[in-house]
């Protein structure tokens, strides 16, 4: 399939005020924060001994391995972000401190190619027989990410052939030649194997890829033979009583028709999929992809962007179930919804992906990291009322506060490599051609029927509705731009030097642009009101509600806002929503204002919790600020979902 | 303290519509159909083993111990429930077996007194090493409230002298003398020894009681402490970290405010603190038992009188906080409810806890059982969506159908007992007085001043609020009389021998009945008309929505009589509830209709799952029937809570 192509990092600038602010953190902030965390160099901060492990590995030091099975996956995940954040900042000490790791890495790989810490120092003889639990090929899976973008950023293949040898390895243990009928109980390999056949042309790292995929679902499942070996060692508790859906195996994966199991393994399955359907012309597996797509978005997604409503597992739980106070949504679901629909989109050229991607990075994915890059979510609920988040009780998943690194460490690094890569979102590239995605000022580089061309775009999206883009070529018509106009866009013009273009070629949500392109201003313009968003009337949990949104930006009422006890709130959707941008505001936002009223608590002191008195209303007015940005003020309630006066 | 008494078993008869189903299931099915449990003699039930660890125990078989480590107290409750229904229901057939099972716990009890299968069978050596969660003391209470249970049914002493010995052996263990700071990790043993005291006399019983409760909450935490020994083993994952407010002993039990962590210890810690409070005449205990009952009744208790929001390890969570579709509120919470506030009804004489109790038993204690008796309710929540019950996920603990038998069998047994002993419910005796505490038609037997008095009461409550009295005796001025004046009575009338009585002589909730009370009949008559409740607005999860109630009984909508998606549906509070009784519906019972209006889900298939669109009404009538017979037909929706228009 002809799918359209990432622009390298390296040849697009960002410059945009409400994204800066993240992107800057993840280069002054979380890079190096993390970095003292995986060398403990950090008080109070769990210990992470992820450095440590690979020097033990590497025999520079003595010790025990320290950390979860998957504890390797950090470095993947933080030299992935750095290699995204030095291909468009080039910083040559960070570079250095990467050449030395990759250096240490190298040192920790076992002779045949293998390389995992855990099992290196702490298991050695069993590597991949617990393929359920492992994560080995998972930590594999990432760090061939970081082996490319890290060959993107710099051109540097160091680790790109270490991890060749690793993928070689892999290759030859689960050939069919050697009847091998396993596959990863964390999907992830996948993707960077992809990754690897797409940089080294090695079509057996695609073939590898594809058969992982295809034994999935399998009968007699993987996961439970293994288990009933002799020599099965168990390694957390809660998989005693492994639920195959949990990780995607109980179909084959074109059999699957809704999203089941853990969120995370999900998106990363459905996002190799996509890689594999475009690569092999496999037009049933991409109906796979759009029918677990579809089910999705349409019945299992919270309007933040986020999927997986189990507090408990992390997973996909039944269509419209979707709880506010309860909810697991990771920040990493989020990310692999968005590695999802970005590939959705390459292939397709449909723009509606683009309308669930732009919702989960503005809301989830942000919401999933503080304004100041130290704490982070995990769980990202749409309603908190911090007093029953209580240790060792139902809500204890549900944090009022961001954390400051977890034991688990899977959402920060990823937060940052999502950051770091956010160009590869905002535009996509063909022969003849430009797509526009993400409406983030920037500035790209790129050919265009092999005439170099500049597009600089500019807009305060998504506070405003009005984006300006100068293109630069010397000549002027070399090819076309698509601009996608989002869902929440009902009516738009577009000028070309001040001139209103009459044709609307709209092709799958993307305007098309074909003539007289280049040397112009162009600019879109769109209303951008805040506006009352309803569920449909089969999510339970939202029956009666609504949400205030703006473009793809959910608001939220805090209890630093308004009053506590925000459920009783109820939202007068006939008034006006008042926007009020500030510059002081959690460093320049908007609030949205809005009339409404409340049920009365006071009179209630004296009565007993149940009787027949009549609620007593009084007029409220209601103060919501962006999702993104809730809990980084005073610690309170957070409420999405609003009752409406009906 | 001058507690009020409560009659025996053997002296009151009952013979009431609304009951008698449910106390006849626990003579016809529960008791037979357990003893074949613990017998395991039933297919297709999980193991119990529970009799034959007691062979095992008994060295007449050999074997190895099955079960959880409180497996003994299965029996405990049943032999309390047989003693119970055989007091109400001689039958020789059933005694003998009793007899012969009394004879075998006494072969399994070791030679110094000590009696549980687990320890002595599996951890011989290991006894009273693990307070925290060995349950010995928890299954040594229920072998003394079976034997004083079963001496006053039938006067056979034999198993009171088995648990003497064993009690005994816990004084000299426990004593101050030994040096002993130990305590029971699952309150229980105080009640039992308390029970043992009031028939022996022996004052040590007692004196033990009330030692285990003021040890509890002394720093350090003594389960801590039990937890830090070289050779403590840890019997349950749940509890490797510990926290110590789940067995109460955060604090000392006067110290304690707030009603906290596993709602049916706390409930049991409490009936016991109320027995020494009277025993001792100590004003600050009872103070203590207020205030914690205050807590729980006031901010913590659900409509349906039953307690422990948290789906996590049963517990209380915080005030206020009482989710619908993931609560727990465990059956044997409500019975320990129902024990606490008859405690405090007794020692106080005030009718308000038995507004408590009477919803805890017509609602969440029979909710606990199916009709037929043979499949029971652990988690009693007041909204079920079926589908989003699925293992291993958040709502994996709720159940939309009730269990054949649990691994864990604590409620099923419970339930038997409690209905068993209902005829301690609805009466309490003095020198010279009755007091009615409940409406159920029953005849009892006993003294007042001496003299030989009977009471019969003929009722259709709760479905009708007409309360027939019958008194005779030959001395007609022997004493008095009072009768509950239920919280949702807000008028009624008393005749005697058809003459209304124009004096109200009132004492915290009960009517008192002084004069020429004896060979007449008193007609107690309120209006019973279904009302609609609503809860403090401080509760969340009602807030904006209404209960539909009559007299103590709460109803709720099922997916069988109305559409699915009952959140959709909002109730008319300004329209009549028409309530109609069905003889053929559900073994006879109401029906209550009323007007509303449903949020339109038609028209919503070809939208996303979030749009603009306005919500659409379609008038509905609304159907409910009493929330203690829900799940009793076809499998579906349930609700409680209903939205309100407002």
């Amino acid at each position: 399939m002809n799918k359209l192509a990432i622009i390298p990092l390296k040849k697009i600038e960002i410059r945009d005020d409400f994204w800066d602010r993240y992107i800057g953190l993840v280069r002054k902030v979380i890079i190096p924060y993390q970095w003292d965390i995986l060398n403990d160099r950090l008080e109070g901060i769990e210990t992470s001994h992820c450095i440590q492990n690979f020097k033990i590995a590497a025999q520079r030091e003595k010790g025990e391995f320290y950390g979860v099975v998957f504890q390797d996956s950090d470095l993947a995940k933080w030299l992935e972000a750095v290699a995204f954040s030095l291909a468009a900042s080039p910083d040559q000490e960070l570079e250095d401190r990467v050449d030395e790791v990759i250096e240490l890495i190298g040192e920790a790989q076992e002779e045949d190619g293998y390389l995992n810490t855990y099992f290196s120092i702490k298991e050695p003889g069993k590597r991949f027989q617990n393929l359920m639990e492992g994560h080995e090929l998972y930590c594999a899976g990432h760090f061939m990410e970081a082996a490319v973008a890290y060959y993107h950023a710099t051109g540097k293949d160091k680790l790109i052939h270490i991890m060749k040898g690793f993928a070689d390895l892999i290759c030859r243990e689960f050939s069919a030649e050697n009847n091998s009928k396993g596959y990863p109980g964390h999907q992830e390999v996948e993707i960077g194997l992809y990754k690897l056949y797409e940089v080294t042309g090695e079509v057996r790292y695609l073939e590898q890829a594809k058969m992982f995929l295809d034994r999935r679902g399998e009968k007699p499942n993987y996961f439970l033979e293994e288990k009933k070996k002799p020599d099965f060692k168990q390694i957390f508790d809660e998989f005693k009583n492994y639920d195959i859906t949990y990780s995607q195996s109980h179909l084959p994966i074109r059999e699957q028709k809704t999203a089941e199991g853990h969120a995370v393994r999900a998106g990363y399955m459905y996002s190799a999929m996509a890689d594999i359907a475009a690569a092999y012309d496999d037009t049933e597996l991409l109906e796979a992809c759009e029918t677990l797509w579809n089910n999705m978005v349409d019945k299992r997604m919270y309007i933040t962007g986020s999927v997986g409503s189990s507090g408990i597992l992390e997973r996909f739980t039944t269509d419209y179930d979707l709880p506010n106070n309860s909810n697991y949504s990771e920040t990493c679901a989020s990310i692999a919804l968005a590695l999802f629909g970005r590939r959705m989109a390459q292939i397709t050229k449909n723009a509606k992906y683009y309308d669930v991607v732009e919702k989960a990075l503005y809301n989830t994915v942000l919401a999933g990291i503080a304004m100041d890059g130290r704490s982070f979510f995990y769980v990202n609920p749409l309603e908190v009322w911090p007093d029953n988040c209580i240790p060792r009780t139902s809500k204890e998943h549900v944090k009022p506060v961001r954390q400051s690194w977890f034991g688990v460490a899977c959402c920060p690094p990823n937060i940052a490599r999502t950051l770091a890569s956010l160009g590869e979102y905002i535009y996509f590239a063909e022969k003849d051609a430009i797509w526009i995605n993400l409406f983030i000022s920037s500035k790209v580089k790129t050919l265009m029927n092999g005439q170099e061309i500049e597009l600089e775009m500019n807009t305060k999206f998504p506070y405003d509705g009005k984006i300006v883009l100068h293109t630069r070529s010397k000549d002027p018509a070399v090819g076309k731009l698509y601009i996608r106009i989002p869902e929440y866009v009902k009516d738009y013009s577009i000028e070309v030097d001040g001139i209103v273009r009459e044709d609307k070629l709209f092709n799958n949500g993307y305007y098309e642009l074909n003539t007289e392109l280049m040397n112009k201003t162009i600019t879109l313009s769109f209303p951008m009101e805040p506006r009352i968003v309803r569920a449909n009337p089969l999510v339970k949990e939202d029956v009666g509600k609504v949400a205030v949104m703006k473009g793809p930006l959910v608001f939220c009422m805090e209890e630093v806002d308004n009053e506590s006890n925000l459920p009783a709130y109820f939202l007068d959707t006939n008034a006006e929503l008042k926007e009020q941008y500030d510059e002081s505001l959690l460093g320049g936002t908007s609030m949205i204002r809005c009339k409404g009223k409340k049920i009365r608590s006071r009179g209630w002191e004296t009565e007993s919790l149940y009787t027949e008195k009549r609620p007593e209303f009084e007029e409220k007015e209601l103060t919501l600020i962006p999702y993104p940005y809730w809990g980084n003020r005073k610690t309170g309630e957070m409420l999405v979902w609003i009752k409406e006066i009906l």
